[in-house]
Parts: structure tokens; C-alpha cells; sequence
């Protein structure tokens, strides 16, 4: 499984704590979707990131010191090759099937484009293969709000008597957010409550709950996220753009794939809308790829992809037993 | 007629240069729909605003500085009041209507509401009553990016030796942005379009055509407008709630409203989407204020109510008519 923009390797399970479950706990487990009686379910950080794989804030080993923008810009296509270096690593030659959300089905969908005979199946969740203009647009603004925080100093902001690029993260994660739950949700969690009181305070601190439930959000990243980071992995997602380019190019790659494909949206998504769930499906669809589609309901928003949502849920189990029949079929 | 957020008194005809005309010179003039041949047209700046009237970056009498954060917050009463004065000190008694949009929009709601036969129509566009939470989520992240500005300095930034908090001001500007724009409106007027060339260039830097436009939104924005004024009036918006409070005083206040309400939505604004529209519809249909409901196609978002969309300038202006005929009735 390839995780998206803000996860990690830590998918399901906890390390001695129960509270403190994987990001997507409610899918892999015994006798859940993702069912590890059944499966081995492989999960790791992804490059550029800042939980373990080579990012930004890792040392380049010919200074010594971290890389900071010095740091390649990534495609996709680095994402995948990474984890297809641990799959070998493993002593894995084909998968029963690569699944991930957002960013992580992004990576999903290059994989199978690039590499037949690897994934028995193709599992992409609330992902999109063309950002729109829309999409570019939160996440430059996003940027900008980490780039002009005068402590980003050009990205070398790592030393440790320096400070981070905290308001600026913080404002980046705070609109991000919005845009990962519905309007719906949203009215429904928060409404127009007031936080901790019954009338308003009138003033420009937090007041309504939903403010800070945002600041308690942007707050809580800083302590688990790099801004550099979060620069070159919106960047990636910007810039990616598989059935862009040639289409003869295209066609030739499109026939070779032999991976079989769900393509799951949710429909109170409005970052990555059912919308570029079809855009999908009719490009795999034209080039005679097997393609699932489902348009889950749901009303929380992108967000959804983490959510034991039952249909949802049902649907990745059924695709995972299909192809698992016919990997036993002699 | 009531501005909006960032709007101001210069809504139409120009001041010397035919190529600087006001913001809603399509609405307003001979054979428009607020024709200027037929119709005495006010316009004015809003209290709290950074363009005429009084507002955070005024002197304070008392000490002969700028007000700063301790200008008083507002309501949307207040801006009604200041618009009253105006209308009494022309010697004008009844207006023969009141026309606003988004914030102008609450302006004549609160207007109506409170002041029996000094309206004969009502006229709010792409309006709200009660911001959502999300609404207040986008609000909320733009504040956090003015008062985090390190050159904000608690509001006290208005000295020349002093730096404006102009980072903060512009991410601001460039979050509303993306609400006031549909994605469909920003899919066709940038889709993925690379600024000034072909291929990508692959950084950090500007390079979308929609990064390039919001980056432009966002700087020339600083020179018109004050961030304290963006606070007050952002937050004069997320306390607006008319329609709240004790609902037999509501109902007595409602049962006194005489003027006629043109209420107007359009069908892509996802800022104050036609949801908004029919809260106001319902509620004043339900104390039998005469309300005339319009949802308008346009694939222009909340920008909408500021572009010639010819439903919309037909609607405007025959309801007019129909208010102009029952004035001169005898």
C-alpha cells in the first residue's frame, strides 16, 4: 500500500499503544478489508518525505548536511521505484495487488503503468491522474504560505538554533484541510458552535469551534511534518500528468498493462471529485484496461478514504477476494 | 448600493480615465440595469473600510493615531448606520431600493429588517444570512495569515519607518480568491497551462498559469487595501446572523418588513452557493415578506454577481421597473 501526502509507514497496528493506531487501522487487520490472516501487507514512507525514506531533511552525504532545496524534485516515477526497490528487497516478484489513497493512488496507477506483470490488481482511492487548476491552486498557496515564513530561510532551516517555517506549515495544513472535508461535514461537525461557551466572545481569537478545530490541526502537523516536505510532494502531485504527452506513447504503454483496476471516489469529495475518478476510468477504459468503478457515498469529503465507510470497505474486500481466486485458479 | 468585502465606493462611470471604470460599471449606468438615466444611484464606502470612511487605519481622535485593533469591532448594523446618515444628509426619506452583493447583499437584508419604509425593494446577491463553516474556515485561515504576519506587530503597522504585513495580506487575498472562482471557471480560463511557455519548468517558482494569476491577485491587492480592514470585515461577516437570537422577537421584526426582496444566487458560487439564497428565501417567505427568488446560471462562481451575466442584469432590472411602476402609481 502507498500512503498519501501527510502519512507514513505506519498503517495499521500501533508500537505498544493502543490508542495510537495506524493512519488506515480500520482496513488492515485480521478479518478487515487489507486481511493480514490472508495477506502480507507491505507499507513504507515515501521518498521525500520526512518519516523515514530520503527527503529533504536527510543528510546529503556529501556535505553532511541536510539537502534542504538542494533536494532533486521528484515524479512520481521516483515514488514507485523506491518502493518497487524494497518489493525486490523482499524477494517479491509480483503483487497481489498495490493500493493507496490521494497521493498514494497516484502512485498506484504509475506502477501499473510501468511495470506489467508486477500488480495483479490496481486499487486507486480518491486519486486523481490531472490535478486541476483548482487543485494547483490550494496547494501553491499552501507553498507560498511555507515560503514566505521568514524562518523558511531558502529551506535551510534544520540547524537546531534555528527556527522552522512553523506559521507557515501550520497556514499550509489549516488550508489543506478545508479542502479534505465536505461543506457537509463540516456544518454537521461544527456547525456555527461557539468553542467552549454559549454566546460569542466578538474579538479576532478563535471563537468558533471550527477555528479551532483548524488550529488544532495545523498545530498538531508541526510535530510530525517537514515543510520541505510538504513542498516537494504537492509539487509532485502538481506536476503529474501520466496520460499527458504523446498519445501514440501513451496507447503503446496503455495496451501492455495487465494490472486489473478498482477506481474507487467518493461523492462529497470536492479535492479529488468523482470527476477525475472518470477521467481515469475513461482513459484506462479507451486503451481496453479492466476497469471497476464505484462512486462511493459518503459525506465526508476526501477525507472518506480513511473512514470504515461499509461500502467502501466491502468493495476493496470483493475486488482483493477476486483477484485472490484467480491468483489460486491453476 | 452596498459594496462588498473589498470593494468601494467607486462602483461606476470613471475619474478622468476611461480605462479605470468602477467595479460594478456594468451594472450601473445610462440603459443599464441601474440606469442611471432613471435612477439616483448612491454609493459609498463601507464603515471599518480603507477607502473613505472610517475604519481601523483612521485617526483616533483621542490620540491622533491610527486605531489599530482597537477600532471597535463591528456589526453589520453599524455599516447600515453609517449608510443612513448619508441617505438623511442628501434629504432622501425612502430609497426607492437597496442592491448589494455578498457582504453589500447582508448590508440590504439588515437594512430591511430594521428599518420599515425607508426601502421599497431589497435587492441581495449571492448573499448569506449565516456563514457556514466553511465559509468561517476560509475566513478564519486568512486571518491566521495577517495577524501571524511578523510585520503585523498587533495591528500597529500603519507608521511609515514600519513594514506592512503584506505577506499575510496577499496569502489572504489568495485563499478568497480560489472561493470566488468556480472550478469549472478556473479549469476553462487556466486549465494546466504553463505561464510564458511550453514545457513545465519544474520548480517552486511561479510556474502554472493560475499560480502566476493568483500571485498577481495577491500583490495588487496591497495596494488598495489595509489588513485590519480585511479582519474587521471578514469577522463582521462570520458573526452575521440576522435570522438568530430569539425567534418570536425575530418573528415581530419580520412582520414588520415592508420592502420587497429580490433575492438572487448563482448556481456555480460555492462561496455563498444558492443553498445560502433559499435560508433567506425560507425564512422571510415563512413571515410573508414578498420575496422573488432567482438562481442564476453562470458558470462564473461567486465572481459572478460582478460580471455582465445577462439573466441576472434582465432580473435586476425589470424588478426595478416593477418597484419604479408601483412608486409612481398613484
Amino acid at each position: 500500500m502507498c500512503h498519501a501526502l501527510t502519512g507514513d509507514a505506519h498503517a495499521a497496528g500501533h508500537h505498544g499503544d493502543p490508542d495510537r493506531p495506524g493512519w488506515w487501522d480500520n482496513l488492515i487487520g485480521p478479518g478487515r478489508p487489507l486481511d493480514t490472516d490472508r495477506y502480507f501487507v507491505v507499507s513504507a514512507n515515501v521518498l521525500g518525505g520526512c518519516r523515514g525514506t530520503t527527503g529533504p531533511g536527510s543528510a546529503d552525504p556529501s556535505t553532511g548536511r541536510p539537502y534542504g532545496l538542494r533536494f532533486p524534485l521528484l515524479s512520481v516515477i521516483d515514488l514507485v521505484e523506491v518502493h518497487r526497490a524494497l518489493i525486490r528487497h523482499l524477494g517479491i516478484t509480483r503483487l497481489l495487488g498495490a493500493i493507496g489513497g490521494s497521493l498514494g493512488g497516484m502512485q498506484v496507477l504509475q506502477w501499473a503503468m510501468d511495470h506489467p506483470g508486477e500488480l495483479a490488481g490496481a486499487l486507486t482511492v480518491a486519486a486523481s491522474a490531472r490535478l486541476s487548476a483548482q487543485n494547483i491552486a490550494f496547494s501553491a498557496v499552501a507553498r507560498e504560505a511555507i515560503m514566505r515564513d521568514p524562518d523558511f530561510a531558502g529551506g535551510d532551516y534544520y540547524a537546531a538554533e534555528h527556527s522552522r517555517p512553523d506559521r507557515g506549515l501550520m497556514l499550509a495544513r489549516m488550508i489543506a484541510h478545508i479542502t479534505y472535508l465536505s461543506e457537509a461535514s463540516m456544518r454537521e461537525k461544527f456547525g456555527r458552535r461557539i468553542q467552549d461557551a454559549a454566546e460569542p466572545r466578538y474579538g479576532f481569537d478563535v471563537d468558533f469551534e471550527v477555528e479551532s478545530y483548524l488550529e488544532h490541526q495545523g498545530r498538531s502537523f508541526l510535530k510530525r511534518f517537514d515543510a520541505n516536505t510538504y513542498l516537494y510532494l504537492t509539487r509532485v502531485m502538481d506536476y503529474y500528468d501520466p496520460f499527458g504527452g504523446d498519445p501514440a506513447i501513451l496507447a503503446a504503454k496503455l495496451a501492455r498493462v495487465d494490472a486489473r483496476f478498482l477506481v474507487l471516489s467518493f461523492d462529497s469529495d470536492w479535492r479529488f471529485s468523482t470527476g477525475h475518478a472518470r477521467d481515469i476510468v475513461r482513459t484506462l477504459s479507451a486503451a481496453r484496461v479492466p476497469v471497476t468503478f464505484r462512486e462511493i457515498a459518503s459525506s465526508h469529503g476526501h477525507d472518506s478514504f480513511l473512514l470504515p465507510v461499509p461500502e467502501y470497505h466491502r468493495t476493496v474486500a470483493g475486488f482483493l477476494d477476486r483477484l485472490a481466486a484467480d491468483a489460486d485458479a491453476p
